[in-house]
């Protein structure tokens, strides 16, 4: 099904915008015996994924915390996405990628072929062409950096162009083209953080195209969740286009509720991103 | 040993600034059985680089090419990486990465812990602390995309700034600053395809820090080595610090030279790009 039909789906369904990271650090697994990784990794999450499933959106798996781990945290990854879309649930591989022609193209058969995500984010420095072989898969999903939450964004996102306006507004602007030009599935990914500048670019998307968008930096790196709300509901952005993520707080919440187990717990931290 | 020793002891010895780039495509390689994937590209590049290693300064697999074909595929990379170790070559990860703090050190040790490449691509959208955790381990090298080769670098590299200079032009002057501030093997990404643009921006390294340059688009893309050369010269760059990159070309060089055997062939597009 199309990624984006999905999402329409489900959130009618389940009424959330909360989108899972699933980002393994193994001495953070409450699993006792991890002599065996994948097992360890693949236990945990879909566990996790099963006792609240009715409770997410999406999931997004961040490649980066599986090749850490060499082929064995790979082997995790694949059969943790087997289990998400065994639940129905879509999959969101965080990996941006962004590289040329030919390159871009074995990185999207590496995403959607041999992983089978429904949906990857993407890093635009390469430009157009670097991700109109993703496109081409146009039943996806694809979420490209506009915006990021880290402090280190502001080097080269918030550099003002000769027009005025920051070249994080101009990715987007950009990413709203594609969008019109391409396929409904090409979306954004704004950080929490910047509440004036999510509001800001949300009110052009509002105008020029509404797109997938997925906000992450709520939680841990400060992100208010009822304040993103807030502004996405100020400009009728329709809520089954908005994934709001939230990874570690949630995988590891056993170690803020050490009186529960670390499903319950996990259970607390998803139940405080839920809409109302 | 350093990124930038073996560099320089491997140029005094060699003289030659050639990065052969490692990206297979199956349906390309002339090995007759090729029943087993991880054989197959093992086989096909170690040979490769065992006839002609003392014509080429670096390697550089770019781990999309391994990643499109699954596990296999990335068994096959660990293998050809082991390879070039084994005969001293430098291997350079292409894998253009960039994302926040933990992740970025999650990929930081992939490649160099797991993968125990050299040197690693980077993409720089966003910002500097997406790169400072690679820069911790200060042995290695770092490849900053500044200007890339692909048509569609025109979308947002050439932007120009409110101080009106591009914004390629500021992320390699970034890279400068970087190279000073943290570590001398951090080095830019400069595609062959933009003469006038490799010439300012080598001009401005030349000025402010002689940083490593990674340059792709020779040959299929067209950019002349001879050209890239003498624009380098021009400002005396030390040649140690170059790496000119060809991948396809010498690959797949049995394709234009039916006549010999593939080893052969591709040496024949190896001596085309030796100096003099």
């Amino acid at each position: 099904m199309k990624f984006t039909s999905m999402l329409k789906e489900r959130y009618q369904k389940y009424k959330t915008v909360l989108c899972l990271g699933l980002d393994p650090v193994l001495e953070k697994i409450p699993v006792k015996d991890q002599s065996n990784l994948e097992e360890t990794l693949y236990t945990f999450y879909s566990t996790m994924m099963e006792a609240h499933q009715d409770k997410i959106m999406a999931v997004k798996p961040n490649i980066a915390f599986y090749e850490q781990y060499g082929i064995e945290g790979l082997q995790a990854l694949k059969r943790i996405i087997n289990s998400a879309r065994s639940l129905t649930i879509p999959v969101i591989l965080d990996a941006k990628r962004g590289d040329i022609g030919n390159t871009a193209r074995a990185y999207a058969k590496a995403a959607f072929e041999d992983l089978e995500a429904d949906a990857i984010t993407l890093s635009p420095y390469l430009g157009g062409d670097s991700m109109e072989p993703f496109f081409q898969y146009n039943e996806k999903g694809f979420f490209i950096l506009a915006r990021t939450s880290n402090p280190g964004s502001l080097d080269f996102q918030k550099l003002t162009l000769a027009n005025g306006s920051y070249l994080f507004m101009n990715v987007a602007e950009k990413i709203a083209e594609w969008n019109r030009q391409f396929v409904d599935g090409i979306g954004a990914v704004v950080g929490a953080t910047h509440p004036e500048e999510l509001q800001s670019i949300s009110s052009m998307f509002a105008e020029r195209a509404f797109v997938p968008l997925l906000i992450p930096g709520v939680g841990k790196q400060g992100g208010d969740f009822k304040q993103v709300m807030g502004i996405l509901d100020g400009v009728q952005y329709p809520r089954h286009l908005v994934l709001i993520n939230s990874s570690s707080k949630i995988n590891y919440a056993w170690q803020q509720h050490p009186d529960v187990d670390w499903v319950t717990a996990s259970g607390i931290e998803i139940d405080a991103m839920q809409l109302q």
